[in-house]
């Protein structure tokens, strides 16, 4: 096994903990068995799948900070607040689904789509932000920093539901009206939605378990982290758009979904009167001609979304490793955390 | 103005108190103007319309703990936290609402059946609860009993979400099946779904506030109110069958809706295989003949719905009333507390 499945693996264990915990509460509460199974099948479904990154950048936070192996006791509590990061995750991807009207989610049918499901799937996304609580409680309530974990966890959920409201207002799937689009919209939708939850939240509560106080630590990790969220999802919309699908695991729908992406607000920027007007035409058209005119069109002047984006990624590098540079380390902070951040997602391709 | 109007209309005062710094909060944020009217219209239809009975029992509680009217200060504590309250219900029901395609909502459309809404509603609900720990921080941060006041609704919204599951997976509209009720299960329903939010909770939150710390009195409380909570729920499935619509203000539809109702489940426990039958046949049809056949075989022997709510309601009166003459005062509580509360729901006709 590679060092990185292992690492997967070893994660991986401490969920089977946290659910059987989520699953004895229920027991406890006199659930009917039918209940305790359906809350178990949502938790499997709906947690676990993903890529993983928020959860285990808290246990790598951790690691560094501490400068040696973390201890079987402080792997379990990195990792459980790690798997409270995916529990929320959980919670607004299964709603996100349910409002977009998604058909799959990490290579299997959206939770909203199994049979049975349904809308209790918005129920179910509910009881998984309810366990987040559940754990932090069980596991944190004697430590001093047990209100600043769930003052972390509540503050980050109102801010990406905020992202999320703009996202949905600016871009509904069904009238598509890009005079509402912006650079500026979409900064906001990015850094709400996305960088928070995504880049900060971890970082955070891995700075409250090694202890970090000085509250000019969460400033600098708000300063770097939040520009590097935002990076994080310029890239992601560029390479929908420009990634080889057989690289990117999947086929971009931004284009047809009308999603306020980097590419379309660049290209809204730049456009001339004409280029505009063929963009009006055929942004957000559930049709794969009115896509390719788009895509083709992204990449001509004076749009040319591919040299904007080299440029823009350049430019968030140069910027993140300048604040990087000036983190004050007496803090209790290590610029690793942030250097090793930035290492994973510059010029990635997937 | 009578007494009451004024009661509400003191009540109502601070929820637009409220509004403005959750709206300030996106302000504060730089959310778009659109995100910031959608909120404002979202607080507005989904949060002060209703009863208000939850909200005003903080203040209620409060009062009578201290024994004298309440000072400005202390009035305006008392009623956030029912705002607070009456945020968790409106996070209920909006998501309730969309969960059971419901149509109107206290005399107005559903918030999801609003021009442009559909499923941000799900989305909508969230930045209702969000509101409660927003406001929480805000307003109780630097007391000691902050904590609890978090935990206490973090653990009823579990609570609340534990019983909607179990009614959602219990009685979906669209698939009738008799066999997986029983009066264990709509027991478990009401104290879940409703009794721990709207009974325990507002008291509780006022025992917090009043500076109540002994955990017996909290013991006390759960086992008053929630046999309490739940006498109102059999009180409210029996007068949707039984209560003039005039006098109840709507018409019931718990038959037509395959609701998991105390009427159907105690008339399961006592049918005869004949009448077993009819009910098999009947419940849970979009057809007023057969609710209507339902309706007959209620108060037929040996079901006798009324004569056997007679008896439970004579029951539950007096089994509440021991449980509250065996309160300590000593724990800082007063019994007055809970015969209060007694006297608002005992024989109630809407």
């Amino acid at each position: 096994m590679s060092d990185k499945a292992a690492k997967r693996a070893r994660f991986e264990g401490v969920f089977d903990k946290i659910a059987d915990e989520l699953i004895d509460y229920l027991k406890q509460n006199g659930m009917p068995e039918e209940a305790v199974a359906w809350y178990k099948a949502n938790l499997y479904h709906n947690v676990p799948g993903g890529k993983l990154n928020r959860g285990l950048s808290v246990v790598d936070t951790l690691e560094i900070l501490k400068g040696k192996a973390l201890t079987d006791d402080e792997y379990f509590n990195a990792a459980l607040l790690g798997w409270c990061v995916e529990l929320l995750q959980g919670f607004f991807l299964v709603s996100d689904d349910l409002m977009d009207a998604s058909i799959t989610r990490r290579g299997q049918p959206c939770w909203y789509r199994m049979p049975g499901v349904g809308t209790i799937a918005i129920n179910d996304s509910f009881m998984l932000e309810a366990a987040i609580y559940y754990l932090l409680k069980k596991h944190f309530r004697q430590e001093s920093y047990y209100i600043d974990l769930v003052e972390l966890f509540l503050e980050t959920t109102f801010q990406t539901e905020l992202g999320q409201l703009i996202d949905l207002i600016t871009a509904p799937e069904d009238n598509v009206d890009l005079s509402k689009f912006s650079l500026q919209k979409h900064h906001l939708i990015v850094v709400y939605k996305t960088a928070f939850y995504s880049f900060y939240l971890p970082v955070a509560l891995a700075f409250r378990v090694a202890g970090v106080k000085d509250e000019a630590a969460y400033k600098a990790a708000l300063d770097i982290l939040i520009p590097m969220g935002e990076y994080f999802q310029v890239q992601d919309d560029y390479l929908d758009a420009y990634a080889p699908p057989e690289v990117l695991g999947k086929i971009g729908t931004d284009i047809l979904d009308n999603k306020c992406s980097w590419n379309i607000n660049t290209a809204l920027k730049f456009a001339t009167p004409e280029q505009r007007q063929i963009l009006d035409d055929n942004y957000g058209k559930k049709d794969s001609v009115a896509e390719a005119r788009v895509k083709e069109l992204y990449s001509q002047a004076p749009i040319s979304i591919p040299e904007r984006f080299e440029k823009y990624e350049k430019e968030s590098h140069d910027k993140l490793t300048a604040l990087i540079a000036q983190v004050d380390e007496s803090t209790g902070v290590r610029k690793e955390v942030f250097t090793s951040f930035l290492e994973k997602v510059y010029k990635r391709q997937k």
